[in-house]
Order: structure tokens, then sequence, then C-alpha cells
């Protein structure tokens, strides 16, 4: 250990007791005499003694570290451009406070709700950030129980004590199905997210309702897991359709840019004979050929709002009601060259 | 907190003592009558009672979790393939045994060592990664100090306790410029990363060396800094010089990728004009047109060896000597259509 500054032990020395009598008077706690405890604490002050983050964790129950539990395969962080980029917006933060983020990736099917008890049990995290938020999430019931603060990035369905900092996919799919429209297009397909996630069906939801407010009705929707050879699967099915559509709406990038690799190795030029659009606007986007037509959330900002907001919650020490809801600004449109006026054949 | 277990309270209340003096007798801290100490040990049996990961963190030193500090801005989280994927190779061993990564971004030109120091007296974590190693890294001397254990990646210079994981960046480096040779460039430069990175160096140096082995000098060294508009930038220095060259070899795909964009701006036709190597296979480098020749490294293999051999330099209780340095498969050449055989003009 470091030399440059006062143990128990050297407090301990200096007042002629045991290292466990100090951490008792330190704490606070009774069973010394009060001649004794005087003379620990002045000892603690003359060596300049101060607690350590775990010590104050004991006391003041702060663990200077904010939690996060991603229930996905681990490749996720490597795969989707989502987790690493809220994770630096989170970082952002943290870094200016000296707090650091635990990270715990449960994998599918196994029990992330033990991953959450052991992170409130053991005192490692001050709150949790609660993403992918599900249908019915028994994770809001849990958190509630445990006690643990949490901010939810988006509502979820029901009630809930947390906080939620969103961003609105919504505004943003339905902008790439109205630009879709306006191109002339009618044979429209989907494909989807894991329908288990509340931000998955959003996206689909708004897919289907602003075909339905032009009197349209989906070619067909695929649901997918959004990795690449979900997006390849679902390409193929959708292209072997008697009559194939004439635009794919992916709800992420990475199924989007499999899409098009897809239909390019399927023969099809993109835009002329297949207009593609994605969701999320990873730096890949922008240098596939041709260019994608996708929609920009950002979740660098994402972390950054969902850190201030969790930090809010702690520092108010609980009192839930006091932290606002944060809303970021909604997804947009970023049209590029995927997409093109269908051309009357 | 959840009642499915028995806490210190419970163990106090059935013992009839206070809390702290249940903590006392479980930790084996003196100060308590022997008739009190048998109480409280046989009311914890009674009840089933097991220290919690933090209790037993106070115990024996565990704290099942190990830590990665990055000193970069926090961006290089979103913006680097290498941290993502490296990350998802330690969890991917890391959720197999109920551990947590504690993550600590520590903005360049602020205190990295205050972070390492915490970790260590907060007792945060059983030990380190330590990435982006540094000419003379203080930090070998300060972990050492410090008594964490760390697993470096790569071997640092000099002297190190501790066991390295190793990814050898130069044999794809010295392919990448003999793949260049072999098409008939001599006109070669190179945009280089951080000159304090040991990584960063470790490429530059096989390149310069690759060419002196063939009798060839490069055109010109660019000091950049891993990121796009560095790689822009000093791309288009490279191509305003009297001789422009050739062939730009980069040391990594992120600065190629700007670099690419950076000469089709210029006029220049990749690779019948100007041929690009980048150094990653960042899945980007696929994707961009034309495609990006590189070099392979596997960042969520080397992840995972890391956390492999952090596990055993921890399990076996520091001893560091038992725990052998592990060998990866070096980095290796990856040749798509971003370089070209050299037309005389």
């Amino acid at each position: 250990m470091a030399k440059d500054r006062p143990t128990i032990a050297d407090v301990a020395s200096r007042a002629g007791v045991s290292k466990g009598a100090v951490s008792f008077a330190l704490n606070g706690r009774p069973g010394l005499a009060q001649a004794t405890v005087d003379r620990i604490l002045a000892a603690a002050d003359e060596l300049g003694w101060r607690p350590s983050n775990r010590a104050r964790s004991l006391s003041v129950s702060k663990a200077f570290a904010l939690g996060l539990v991603i229930t996905r395969d681990p490749a996720v962080l490597s795969s989707d451009p989502f987790f690493p980029a809220f994770i630096a917006g989170v970082e952002s933060v943290l870094a200016t406070r000296g707090q650091a983020l635990v990270l715990q990736v449960a994998r599918p099917g196994e029990d992330e709700a033990a991953g959450y008890r052991r992170l409130a049990q053991d005192g490692r995290v001050d709150g949790v950030f609660l993403s992918d938020l599900r249908h019915d999430d028994p994770r809001i019931d849990l958190l509630s129980e445990l006690g643990l603060p949490a901010v939810t990035l988006n509502r979820p369905e029901g009630d809930s004590p947390f906080p939620a900092v969103c961003l609105d996919d919504r505004p943003g799919t339905v902008a790439v199905v109205e630009h879709l429209l306006e191109l002339g297009h009618r044979r429209i397909a989907h494909v989807a997210g894991p329908q288990a996630f509340v931000h998955a069906t959003a996206r689909s939801d708004a897919f289907v309702a602003t075909l339905a407010a032009a009197g349209l009705e989906p070619v067909a929707i695929e649901v997918s897991d959004f990795t690449a050879a979900g997006g390849i699967e679902a390409t193929r099915r959708l292209l072997a359709l008697p009559e194939r559509p004439t635009a794919i709406v992916y709800a992420n990038d990475r199924m989007a840019i499999a899409g098009l690799g897809a239909a390019q190795q399927a023969g099809l030029t993109v835009p002329d004979d297949l207009s593609i659009a994605g969701f999320d606007d990873s730096e890949l986007a922008e240098f596939v050929h041709p260019g994608l037509t996708t929609v920009r959330a950002d979740p660098y900002a994402f972390g950054e709002a969902a850190a201030l907001t969790l930090n809010q919650l702690i520092d108010g020490a609980g009192t839930d009601d006091t932290v606002a809801d944060v809303e970021l600004p909604p997804a947009r449109l970023v049209v590029r060259r995927s997409t093109a006026r269908l051309e009357e054949s």
C-alpha cells in the first residue's frame, strides 16, 4: 500500500489502541470508553487521517460507483454501437467525479436478477442504469425491493418509482417511412428487433402506424435479433417473397448494412432495385456504399444525461420524486444514397 | 434489502448484542469476551449467515471485480474498436464467474495514478489490466508499490513483476509494407499513432525497419493521434508534398478510413492513384469503398486471455512467478481493394 496517507494502523499506533478500536471509534459505534474515543479522534485529526472511499462506503453507504448490467451476449459490446457510445457518455460524467462504472454482463437466460442483488447487497454501486427495458419488466419491482436507486432508459410500461431519461425512437421511424412514401414506395417491409424489448416494439409500432395512416399494410414484418446474421437471413426471406418489397426499413444499422450486402449479392442494385434504411446512424452508415439512409439517435448524450440524473438521485439521498424525467431530442432522419424514388416499371 | 438471507442485524438480534459486536466477532477481531463471541458465532451458524461479497472483501481481501483504467478521452470507447471488443472478451470470462469489471476513465493530463490508488485502497478490485503501455511507464512501479495484481497488455520496457498477455503488432505491419513493396511501391509514407504508446512505436519501428531492409527510406512519417480528424489532416499534409507518396500505411483503421475520404475528396482514385492500408480490421474496413487492406488483430481474444491470466494470478494469491506470459497469434495482413500494383506513369 502507498504511504502517502495515514492508515487506520497509523492512527491505532499513535493512540495506543487496536485497529479494531479505531474502526469502532471512527464509525461512531458504541462499545468504547469515551476517553478512548477522544484519544483516537485526536490522533486521527493530528495525522490528517481521512476515510477512504471504502471506509466511507461502510459509514455513509456510498460506493462511488454506478452499475450497468447488460443482459445480452458480451459480444454486443463490440458489435452494437449503442453500448460503447452510451458508456462513453456515462464515463464523461463519472470521470469528473472520480466515480467508476461497474459493468456486469449477464448472459441471456442466466439469472440477471442475481446480478442486481449482488450489486445492491455488496454495496458495490450507489445506483444502476436500467437499459433494454422489456415488456412487463420484472426489474422495476426488483430494484424497488432492493432499495437500489435507478434511472431507466426510456419509460417502462406501468408504474415506476424511478426517473426516466428518454430518447424517443418513434419520430425518426415515422420520418423514415414518410420519406419512403414520398419517394413513391408502397410495398415496404420491416425487419424488427427482438419484440421483448420496448425499444424494438416502439420502432415496429411506429412503422405500422405510419403505413396505416397512409392506408397501407406492411408487405411483411420479419422479427430478427439486431445481429448481422439475423439481418441477412431476414433480407433473404423478404427478397424471396412472390411480390418482393421495393423498400425495407431495418430496426438497426447493423441488420440494414448486412441486408444491403445480401441484396447486392442477390444481384439487386441499391437503391435502384431496392431502397434500404437503417436505425442508429452508426459510424459505418456513412461509409458503406451506397451511404445508408438511417435515423440518428445520440447514445453519448443519452449516457451523459442518464449519469447526471442518476447522480442527482443519489445525491438527493433517494428522494425519487424530486428528480425530474429528462426528454432528449428525438431521433431524426438522415437521408443518404440507399433510398431513392421508385421508378415505375 | 432483500430478505432472502440473514443479515448482521439478524445475527445481532438473535445473539442479543450490537451489530458492531457481531462484525467484530465475525471478523475475528479482539475486544469481546469469549462467551459473547461464542454466542454470536452460534447465532450466525443457526441462522445460516454467510458473508456477502463485501464483507468477504473486508476479511479476505477479495472484491470479485477487476479494474480497467483507460487514460484517454472517454469518447475512445465509442470511436476506437479496440476497447469495446477487448472489454467484451474480458466480460465473456467474468460473466461465468459472477465478477464485475470496474471501468474508470482518467482524462489525459489528469491524475491517473490517483485512479489506481483509489482502486487499490478502496479494495474495489482484485487486480487491474494495464493497457496502452507507455515508454518508461510509471504505472509498473506504482502498481508494484500498491501491491495490486496486474496483467500488462504486451510487455513493458524494463523489468516488470506482472505477467504479460501479448499480441505482436509487428508481423502484420511488416507484412503490409512487404505487400506494398511487392506491388512496386517505393514512395511509401506512414501515419503513426501517439509515440508515447509502446504499441504505436512498435508499428512505426516495424514500418521503418521493413523499408530499410529493402534499402528504402519512408517518404515521410506523420505522427498523429488515432482519430479521424488527425488522419484527415496528416493525409492532406502528405498529399501536399512535392513528391507525394504512392502508398500510405496508417497505424489504425480509423485514420486510414478518414484518409481514404480525404484522398477521394482531393480528386484521387484509391487504389489507382494512391494505395491505402490500415491497422485493426475493424468492422468498417470491409464495408468502405474500396474495402480497406489492413492488419487483423483480435482484441476480443486479447480480452479473454487477459481476464483468464489476471484471474489465475489472483486465484494464486499473488504469486506472480507462477503465472506464465501468454503469446497470442500475431496480427496478420488482410488484403482488400484499397491497395494495388503501382502503374508506371
